[in-house]
């Protein structure tokens, strides 16, 4: 079973004038920036109470988000729920008839676990499963 | 300041089948169904720890949910933060340069008090403040 929004991810196309509408709308600085390089995106973390708010740049014309903010414009990307066994959820997805993109979990931003459920097996929405790495 | 992520809204066309896709999705069946009549709007509430997912359908083509889904598809709609004075932040955030839809707090769906950011003051984000009504 899913647990809490971990956080929601949202692309924009500036990270610098993103960084500081965010900081008004929420009223509080971001905590980290990261880059994943795999993914093509630099991110930047605010907390939301319990909840995280990721918002997601492209580097690069190839990126995921570069391709999203093409065709539908900037706003929210996807939404990723907290799961203790990433392995175990992804199993009962895909037995459950969702359409994993990953057949792995990878590792994500944040030293977190991911794997991705396709939209179109979810009314439109893209969903990350998202597990803390315990080191 | 806004707290955490009270609910996400999501726009669906066929409310039994969302219900169905998000009760395997979340592994938990709704816990609400609530009609806003106000909005033209049907919704089905689930639990995602502590957060809470809002399934969206239109009762009527005058309804912004299928103004929604006829321009972009099926999908994420809005995203609420909870807030714990609306009204102040109604305000900080009109002196920060945001745009409000209200210019004052509406009943929503459960039980809470509700106004809407414009979302081309937010990068594209549809984003709702939500304070909890005490009776």
């Amino acid at each position: 079973m899913l647990g809490k929004i971990e956080h929601l991810g949202i692309a924009v196309k500036d990270l610098k004038q993103a960084n500081d509408l965010y900081t008004k709308l929420l009223g509080r600085q971001p905590y980290k920036q990261e880059a994943v390089e795999s993914e093509h995106v630099i991110t930047s973390f605010f907390t939301a109470g319990e909840n995280k708010i990721e918002l997601l740049a492209a580097t690069s014309d190839d990126s995921a988000i570069a391709k999203h903010i093409e065709k539908r414009g900037t706003g929210i990307h996807h939404v990723a729920y907290a799961v203790e066994n990433i392995h175990a959820e992804m199993q009962r997805l895909e037995s459950e008839g969702f359409t994993l993109i990953n057949k792995e979990p990878k590792k994500g931003a944040d030293n977190k676990l991911v794997a991705f459920i396709h939209p179109k097996s979810t009314n439109g929405v893209l969903v990350e499963l998202c597990q803390e790495i315990q080191e």
